[in-house]
């Protein structure tokens, strides 16, 4: 194994610089297209109109054709009468050529036809070329249509056929190769039931594919090649052979032992780049063999997509003498401390969504292994690498993922978690306008934090008050004091123990946790599970610190439901839809009420609205109902605060 | 010919929900697609995960797995030798699996490899399942990974795949046919060279087309069909036979005396909307046969593509299950006024740009026939049916018809026309970044008063000054007084008479604009080239009143010379590359001096720098001085205002 050791590290805005400068008159040639088949190519000079449009002068309305100086006379006071079978007018329909002497139309409903449609009465004037489109009124042959570099729309092709340019010289679409490595590799198609032990699912080609295609580029994915450096080697050269104006090898971008990416390109042509200062894509090598550029993409998906994002995308684009707009930006207030590495620049995932007149950012997780950071997320913060972070409550810029109009009706819920949730946000998905479901789950004590700051607009919570019985009121009184809040029951739920199936260590009670070799995983704090849990030991009098695994924590009930199922622990406290959605077994230990809490200056929006609506149908009952462990007979009821 | 009778005009949003009520239950279907093919497709009810992901647990940094409690007595003052030959620790590159002991990896920069790499040494402890991808961390087998109608971004595969669904259900594309009709309508493809005296290219089609692709929808366009009754009644009988989810037939939507479509779907099915308070786009039909959708769209692109992009994109959206995002939109400053007609919705193109720290909109033509319009325009202004228009200077929303950051690199040019802005235009757009020139004809004295608004970036301007032959400067200092104006000259050119080919009436001077049957075209007031015909007339001790045409006349050159091309008149004034342009001859008559004229607050922004450097280059003069009648031997010069 070699240590992982980059040469030189470059920034970001360097590394782009160096790469596409290298690049930079790396054009893909040009071609002959059909105009019909343009849509989305780019112009490779400017083009011209062949033809002029209209190519006569034409009626602009349907009636009747006329020279202009011959109704002079008419008025309401004295009519007119126009002989048509004279030749003194004419109908005529929009679109069709003037009559060689006329010069005007008249609009069909000025005329009264009469004496079998021989003669037309008129009662005003028209004045020359009124109601004509006149000769190259549109287009005039040899004008100007697009300059160079213009990416054609469905109207400029109209523009093109109307001009009378059939076919048209624009840009090649860029040809991209993506080579994945790694021994770990298989695909899904190859193993539709179960990842083998050990192997990884190859799934970033079709997503660098993607984005290359999107970009404009025509993609080739070759089949996955195991860590060899020969292999690879030669791989690439029968690549580089058959020709390709940019490649991209994906993984093999580290330093680890089988990362021989930087040394082939080494001995194959120059390496420009290895390391760059951003997380996730540290490890992307930029290079050139024979003057093609050659890629190295992390293997990580989220660092893969950043890497070919920046680095990637553009270059396809400039090949193509096109520019990539920068993302729209909004300011947010952060939901969240972030701290960051400085000497790094991060790009965190982010949900955004605007609560009355601001947008807030909730941060999602920080590994780079996590695709669905990026398919959950509507934004992207950058921390610059002279920052160590951001703190809660700051205003920053947020790069958009999504159109803004779907940010602005993305709906941040946060608190504790519940698999209802899943469904409501599948609900309201199919609503019109949809609003998207964002959950981020913090436990019901952080999701009242959460409405404290304004940073959330609904939060899931299920916090017994031990003392009566009652469920979030007493916290609300207390943490929010003074509060206009809501309190809407989503579901009555089953909070019992997760075990492995069969239960084979045989819990049936709190007392079951403890000694007999019985691991144990822990909520976190602050979490309605946790207090749960606390609840039921002290009515017991028994010591959270005898029970093995007291002190370790997840954040989910699928988390803990996770840990059961890979051994890792015995036993969980959880909702029953987790525990069957692994397929685990349940012990029944209490039900609790789950409410969703909502500010009451929000109530009235369309967006609480219409969860309030979703909620209340018996659809969204039965679904719910359905997963086992939910009881729906309060759903919806609103909870009196007092 | 029948009347033009609407029996019952809709307003926009009736016709809107009138149409998409009638088919909102009208879904595609689902069909099973892998995932890998699925990019841009719309999930068809929610997908959950298949697998987990990781699917055990990893290492997330190349390094050293081992047990974390085998570490903890590490320090700087005490290292810790592990034997890899005893199994105390493993090498391990990311994305492995752990071994079965394991539960935390030390990052490789951490470890001294010694003894033959069968002994490590370590200096800190780490902690339980640190540098650890622990099972299910990116995503659980069950979880939701996409609600119902999601449309499918290129991560959101790499989710899919990662979790293990390799086939999954989506909304089936609508299929979508088109029928163009029109007796006048040829093909491109069977005319190449010229069209038709009297007949049109059909260009309709493909645009719609595009538009309908963009949307989701898989497109046939048909043949072109006669204005026939019985042939279009067939033709859509046959087609509907056949199955499709919408049909467009295109033209033959109005009331005009061949406009059949709305008799035929009548019989066949049934009229919903015939006549919308919209403009363009007012003759659009929407019906229902067989609980098929099929729309009459009119004849005219700019109609065409707004009743589609209003009524018939929206519902191919729904179709599958998603919803159009309204456009952005942003306030700007009218340049103009514009009246407009009550009881009608109007949608106007635009040119928006941003000057200093507001937007101004610059309206253009308004002919519904004008394709260029919509190619020109990157921005709409709906002007509501209560409205009677809107006046200059006004604050109006403007529905954006490119990115944003597009429509603020916009440059804003106005005044006098002349053909070497086509050409900075080009050169700009091949620039990094790229500033799209937009530039509208009003005329030298038009360009001054838009300056003296802030409406434009750049005036083109050559107004003589005949008591001292200087050109521009006096002008600006009577309209401009105090304003900080910069003059930079950008070509000197040839003025002179545009004339048929061979110079039929033998027009050599002014002296031959009188009499002899001569029919001129004139320019209009304010513009440079009037002004230098008025001083050429009063030089001589001519009457303009005796030039026949004088008070006819075009606002750019290359419209006089249509105007001569068309043989509508004989003789005009304008600028040699426009008779060139066209094939015709021209007599020089005087040189002239074109300048643009930039306000100095602007002159020091990125955009104006990028016009000045472009025009200084050599291949910008050489283009300019190939094209004929210039002169670049002061282009780029800085001329005193004083």
């Amino acid at each position: 194994m070699q240590r992982k050791i980059y040469l030189q590290m470059h920034t970001l805005a360097e590394a782009q610089q160096l790469f596409w400068s290298r690049f930079k008159t790396h054009g893909t040639g040009e071609e002959t297209v059909a105009s019909r088949s343009a849509r989305g190519r780019v112009t490779a000079g400017p083009i011209s109109a062949r033809f002029s449009s209209p190519s006569f002068h034409s009626a602009a309305m349907d009636g009747l054709a006329v020279r202009a100086e011959d109704t002079f006379a008419a008025s309401d006071d004295a009519p007119l009468t126009l002989r048509l079978d004279a030749g003194q007018a004419t109908m005529i329909n929009t679109g069709y050529p003037l009559p060689p002497e006329a010069n005007a139309v008249i609009m069909i409903e000025n005329v009264l036809l009469g004496n079998d449609g021989t003669e037309a009465v008129i009662r005003a004037p028209v004045y020359p070329w009124q109601h004509v489109r006149k000769v190259g009124e549109d287009i005039v042959a040899t004008e100007l249509l697009f300059p160079t570099g213009h990416q054609l729309r469905p109207p400029d092709i109209g523009a093109l056929i109307t001009g009378g340019c059939a076919t048209i010289r624009v840009r090649k679409r860029p040809r991209v190769v993506i080579i994945p490595t790694g021994s770990e590799l298989v695909t899904l198609e190859d193993y539709p039931e179960a990842v083998p032990p050990g192997k990884t699912i190859e799934s970033n080609a079709v997503v660098l594919a993607g984005l290359a295609e999107q970009a404009g580029a025509e993609v080739t994915i070759t089949p996955i090649i195991s860590d060899d450096f020969e292999a690879i080697k030669a791989h690439l050269q029968h690549i580089l052979a058959a020709g390709a104006d940019l490649v991209i090898v994906n993984a093999g971008s580290s330093a680890g032992s089988a990362d021989y990416t930087v040394r082939i390109i080494e001995q194959l042509g120059e390496v420009l780049v290895h390391g760059i200062t951003i997380m996730p894509g540290k490890p992307t090598i930029l290079g050139a063999i024979n003057n093609t550029p050659v890629v190295g993409v992390p293997g990580y998906p989220v660092s893969a997509i950043i890497a070919m994002e920046q680095l990637v995308v553009p270059l396809i684009a400039r090949m193509q003498g096109i520019h990539v707009e920068p993302p729209a930006i909004v300011k947010a207030l952060l939901a969240k401390d972030m701290p960051s590495k400085s000497g790094i620049e991060e790009f965190r995932r982010m949900i955004v969504g605007r609560i009355d007149d601001h947008f807030v950012a909730v941060p999602l997780k920080q590994g780079a292994g996590a695709i669905t950071t990026l398919t959950r997320a509507n934004g992207i913060l950058r921390i610059a690498a002279a920052s160590e972070g951001e703190i809660h409550g700051r205003e920053v810029e947020i790069e958009l993922l999504a159109p803004l109009p779907q940010v602005e009706r993305t709906l941040l819920c946060t608190g504790s978690h519940d698999l209802c949730l899943d469904v409501l946000g599948d609900f309201l998905r199919q609503e019109d306008p949809a609003y998207p479901l964002a959950s981020t789950h913090v436990g019901s004590l952080g999701g009242i934090m959460a409405l404290k700051q304004g940073m959330c607009h609904i939060a899931g919570s299920h916090l017994l008050d031990p003392s009566d019985g009652s469920y979030n009121t007493s916290y609300i009184r207390k943490h929010l004091a003074g509060r206009d809040i809501r309190i809407v029951t989503l579901v009555y739920r089953e909070q019992g123990f997760i075990v492995a199936q069969g239960n084979p260590k045989q819990i049936h009670s709190v007392h079951d946790l403890f000694g007999k070799g019985v691991r144990f995983i822990n909520r976190q704090a602050g979490s309605g599970t946790r207090v749960l849990l606390d609840y039921e030991l002290s009515r017991h009098n028994l010591d959270p610190d005898d029970i093995d695994g007291y002190q370790q924590d997840e954040y989910t009930h699928m988390a803990v439901a996770v840990a059961v199922l890979s051994g890792k622990v015995d036993v969980g406290l959880g909702i029953k839809s987790a525990a069957r959605a692994l397929g685990l077994d349940f012990v029944p230990l209490i039900e609790e009420r789950y409410d969703l809490l909502i500010p009451g200056e929000l109530f009235a929006t369309p967006m609480i609205q219409a969860v309030l609506t979703v909620i209340n149908t018996e659809r969204f009952k039965q679904t719910v109902a359905g997963m086992g462990g939910y009881s729906t007979r309060e759903t919806g009821n609103l909870v009196p605060l007092v």
